[in-house]
């Protein structure tokens, strides 16, 4: 029996973690959950999965979940404060950390330094702040386990071999729903169309990163911190079906590949009980059925983003945390229809253009970067609307 | 530094392991050697890797390399006993075993019982004996590396994981150099065409078994009992570009696979060197430029070789060294161009049919089974011939 708390719970990877735990009563136990402004949809999940502490990001909301939940043993907190101490709650063993975007920092942060393990679907601590987490997760003995379908498989091809050995990480991509698309269509795409993933279904953020790659960049990202692995070594393929996760490739020659339908479980539930697997038992991957498998090069031109991911790492320090927070931004103004689909790029472009990177000694230089990051990228928006 | 033996060192698989003993002299040190009439490549190969015994299974070429080594201090054996003397070799630690047939029996079965790793490239051992053979191994402390490039994949998608999470063994097959043909087609193939494999370059013997699938029939056998999974759970895939080598599937939903380019080398080497790889660093595999992989399901029908594999796993005991000694033969005759290529398929059919099958209890009981189809194959191929 594994305690858990779940960061972000009421999200897309939060309620398929609340599945498996479900599914598997007498292998997880939720004692913490957290959420942003949604208290509905958590008090449902309070009252199935009884959890010692929830927190909500917003104060009013916490305020109306605790008049709510008046008949049950639960301890509700709010605020980024209250996110972080159900991150760290005593008997917690496990978190994952769930919550989209930036705002997954601090908690997932907490966690790491109350020693809980951590199963990680949020990029952006990585991302914004991937070599202290590290540093972090090393001195406390935390194992952080990547729950991306990519970083997941890239994980568990690495499972039983030697770091050493390794020569290429592969991340595959899978270009996402605007793929076939001129950069002159894309100009005019709307948020609608560009909404409509191909294989995955997931929240809208990520969705967006999808279409604009800027997902597979901030990947990139992720793998160059969660793996040890330096940006030269990690390459991005294009891969439609999203069948094949990602690969790793060793220098005998061999290259070892996790696959599967498209089903996040999979990699949650490894990620909570590795290095057991749990029998989802979904139906088996018929490759016969599928037919072919597809690869293509990305294309940087159509695709700017996945390129900015490379530089933020080549740049270093606080621009990685300075090219999420532009590209958050320039999303939600993307979804609010105030920018085109290419101003996404051209947003985040223009921010790291102006950043003044700095090295990341505490968490804080981090949060800063994105502080500003966010001012300099609506500034350039509220340009571009006018 | 590993001592090795390598029996059947002037075939296919072991040519390609002297290569990988030449590239890495401070890994490896070739201490036997055996072949087996080919005395002028074994003088090559004693005279540049000073092994301290080999043998030849005929007499006569053991001879004339015996006069034609006077100058070194090699000594050269004989027969099979021979054979099983460089097998246990005193300072061996490893043997490859890469005898083509089920001439490899005897000797790999002696490294086993002299307490040496074994890399093994010849299925015959695992096809005849599978059982005893494990016992042997276990009973010893030995463990058995595979090289057969499915095996090796299905080995290193197993490392890391746990045995008890897998669902399913999923082996691939080229579909070898037949594979659009229609029956009547097949029916008149020279052996010329049938040994024009689309992707490996190996012996005539195992590429006829490639264009009949009767290796992949062997294959799923020698998975059987090198993984120790029953047949229901392990599957067949058509893969025409041979660049997955084969998957394991979890009960998580999760796949893993081994990619690479053809080239023996890779699981020769990881079967030497295991956990580690060495660095053959061949050209980076580029699904980019490859564009895409394709599969399908195996024809039965045209394809009858592949289901009398899973009939021998079905019945049992001695069934499989009987079909394996009904598929040399008829091979050996369809290669002098004695009987037709479908003849093939209806010579290990109604030798199967008329076998008794035993309970293997001693290699004997294998050999025996061995002499007896033989014996009923060339009679039946005679038959064919009139």
């Amino acid at each position: 029996m594994k305690n858990i708390v779940i960061l972000g719970s009421t999200g897309s990877i939060g309620t398929n973690t609340l599945d498996i735990v479900a599914k598997f009563p007498d292998r997880f136990r939720v004692v913490g959950l957290t959420a942003g402004a949604n208290e509905k949809v958590l008090e449902e999940q309070v009252r199935a999965f009884k959890p010692a502490a929830v927190a909500l990001s917003s104060e009013e909301a916490a305020a109306r979940l605790r008049a709510r939940c008046r008949d049950l043993a639960v301890e509700v907190l709010s605020g980024e404060a209250g996110a972080a101490r159900v991150a760290a709650w005593p008997d917690a063993e496990m978190v994952v950390s769930a919550i989209v975007g930036a705002a997954g920092l601090v908690p997932t942060l907490a966690a790491i330094r109350a020693g809980k393990q951590v199963a990680l679907a949020n990029k952006e601590p990585m991302v914004m702040a991937g070599p202290l987490m590290q540093e972090e997760a090393r001195k406390r003995g935390v194992r952080i386990f990547p729950v991306d379908s990519e970083h997941s498989a890239i994980f568990q091809s690495m499972e039983g071999h030697r770091r050493e050995d390794i020569r290429r990480l592969i991340l595959t991509a899978s270009g996402g729903p605007l793929w076939e698309l001129s950069r002159e269509e894309m100009r005019h795409v709307k948020p609608e169309q560009a909404l409509r993933h191909p294989n995955w279904k997931m929240g809208a953020k990520i969705t967006i990163d999808s279409a604009t790659l800027m997902n597979k960049g901030l990947e990139v990202v992720e793998a160059r911190w969660l793996f040890d692995i330096p940006a030269s070594r990690i390459e991005v393929l294009i891969h439609r079906e999203s069948i094949i996760h990602s690969l790793v490739e060793y220098r005998d020659g061999s290259v070892l590949a996790q696959l599967g339908l498209p089903d996040m479980r999979t990699p949650i539930s490894y990620a909570m009980d590795y290095p057991a697997r749990v029998p989802l038992d979904p139906p088996p991957l018929d490759l016969a059925a599928i037919g072919r498998l597809t690869f293509h090069r990305p294309d940087h031109e159509r695709f700017p983003c996945l390129a900015l991911g490379y530089r933020a790492l080549e740049v270093g320090g606080t621009m990685a945390a300075a090219l999420n927070a532009a590209n958050e931004v320039a999303v939600a103004a993307y979804l609010k229809e105030r920018i085109g689909f290419l101003d996404i790029p051209e947003t985040i472009r223009r921010t790291m253009d102006a950043h003044r990177p700095r090295e990341i000694a505490a968490v804080e230089d981090a949060l800063e970067a994105d502080r500003w990051a966010r001012e300099q990228a609506e500034a350039l928006i509220r340009g571009m609307e006018r």
